[in-house]
């Protein structure tokens, strides 16, 4: 199963379909990251909202358009609620994420993870360490940080894609994009990346938020990588360390048209 | 009931006793926007505090200038500790202020704000769809943004002013404030404001600081609206986008001196 | 006990011992200032993880190098996760650090703190006012602020050191450091730091992290502090408010290669 390369008028398409519609995107997220998440959507012109009661949770999970679960902070009381939006979501027949920060070494998340992989997730993006602990290969990363490449990862992927159903990108210096079939590799992006939190998580909120689009969900959940790893080029460019990187990472998304950019 | 423009020394007057003054403010907000608030606030002058512990809550309200309440992740114990923290407000004859996020069709926050509307609070700070949830009007807008326009949300606004004795401000292109007699209007500001998560829940913030001044609160009030509507302007003319717009209006909050900027 | 400088050469081989081993922190940490604690250790070269379920806190206090407890959103909850986790990090002969943010006025984190001295922390990081009320000197300060200068409170930091075992450090104008028999001094940074929240937050971040490494921690703690000023100095020279000192900060500590910056 080789991988194909994305192809830019690809991401120009569903960028151009994500900024018409400007989905609703019910993000159940990390303590860490949420402004980063929630600025990231804003810029891209998506509309986020963090909901995290359980009665409320469930709730909007069935308006918004896109659900995702991170269980980068998880706690039993969290487990709960996303539990009851995950419900809510599938009986509404909107789309949900899984963000399945390192998993593998810590008990709870990896129990919630494998737990919930069974409820039909539209798509799941992790590091190569986080794909492999799930898709029961290996035991995990170093913390948030992965110990593997993405591309040593790659037949994780595909097994854990065609386990679950789901699109599962795993993300690096080259993202791989597959539904177990197809594979697709999306280059670009910079290094700068690993500098700033946040930038895993956002991308997962990301991905959520293009599987509310119609269309083919591979290449959709694709684009999302593309749109962030153009973003990252640009900002790259501009900035001389992770603290001048973010605005311009912002500042970047926001005034991408999904056009080639390099 | 037309509503009045807010003159630019009102503005600098209420700016120049805040900072003389550098009230500190409790503040009970959601996840989302936490550190935006307390550096809307730190730039401003103001001396910030999130305390969270019910216990604590009601010490720290006690001591505190000014209380915020943000239901934006709003959790069974969070109201707990916020109707400690409002209880203990009110005995101690200080401000609470409340920011409604997304009330109406969402249960626990909807049912949360009806019930301590009846607690005196001293001023509301929403969006048009949420003044107009709260005052029973509408069922409320789309995730956290509006629906309406703050001008056609007028009537309810002053309604709500009305029925709580609270001054009451429905903030967006141009954000009016109501003692439910008088209305002022407060112009300026920047689309970009949409684009950065947390503009609004720091204005309620503000507003909540700017009720620990004396001299008339409904004037107070429009002065923070006033603020942040500068600060947006002058960061608006710095940045392109969402990104290089949120430290510029940050350094315009520190450096605004309350006279006519533009 | 008068007060030695912190010699730059100190801080530049501290600085790259802390790059070469890139250690891995466990922050169990505040709702305020998750991000930027994050993004500071990322820019150092660390390797931040924030891990806040009782039964995971514990499980990943044994695998990072460093684990920080800061006390500025503390509930029962919250003490009940860090009190496994610190349990944990001994067990495991990790060091662990905690940063009593506004102890002595709020009751839960001052029974918190006071219980939890007697357990080896490695290192204490606090303002004048937090090490003051710990050392049962005082009864804290106004809200998250101190109200007595560094200087004053240098026979109370050296007080706590010999009560606890723990380096502790007084954070200020100049910071000073202290194991109770020696105690240094570390000059520099720029008042503009009060205006971001989060830098004496995160600086205890720094702290934890910097306790990881070999040698005289005494120095090392030292070092942290010494670290964080020089980037504060150099971020204050580009920057002209606390909005764009925060990404000049973030780059500074990226950039700093640990020689005399001024």
């Amino acid at each position: 199963m080789p991988s194909d390369l994305l192809s830019p008028a690809h991401i120009a398409h569903a960028l151009h379909q994500f900024r018409t519609r400007s989905p609703l995107v019910h993000c159940m997220t990390n303590d860490v990251v949420q402004t980063f998440t929630a600025n990231v959507l804003l810029a891209l012109g998506a509309s986020p909202a963090m909901v995290i009661d359980p009665e409320e949770a469930a709730e909007f999970a069935a308006i918004a358009d896109a659900l995702l679960i991170n269980v980068g902070t998880l706690t039993a009381d969290r487990a709960v609620a996303m539990q009851a939006a995950i419900g809510s979501a599938i009986n509404a027949g909107k789309p949900w994420t899984l963000d399945p920060v390192a998993v593998g070494a810590l008990s709870l998340r990896t129990r919630f993870c494998q737990q919930n992989l069974e409820r039909q997730p539209a798509a799941i993006r992790g590091n190569a360490s986080e794909i492999m602990a799930l898709a029961g290969v290996s035991r995990g990363g170093r913390g948030v940080d992965t110990t593997d490449t993405a591309a040593a990862a790659i037949p994780a992927t595909q097994k854990l894609a065609q386990q679950s159903g789901a699109i599962v990108a795993v993300t690096g210096d080259v993202d791989y994009v597959t539904d177990g079939e197809r594979t697709l590799a999306v280059a670009g992006g910079s290094p700068l990346m690993t500098r700033v939190v946040g930038t895993g998580c956002a991308l997962s909120a990301v991905v959520a938020a293009f599987c509310a689009l119609p269309g083919d969900r591979l290449i959709n959940v694709a684009a999302a990588c593309g749109v962030m790893k153009q973003a990252g080029e640009i900002a790259a460019r501009n900035g001389n360390g992770p603290g001048a990187f973010e605005p311009a990472f912002l500042d970047a998304l926001y005034t991408l048209n999904g056009e080639v950019q390099s």
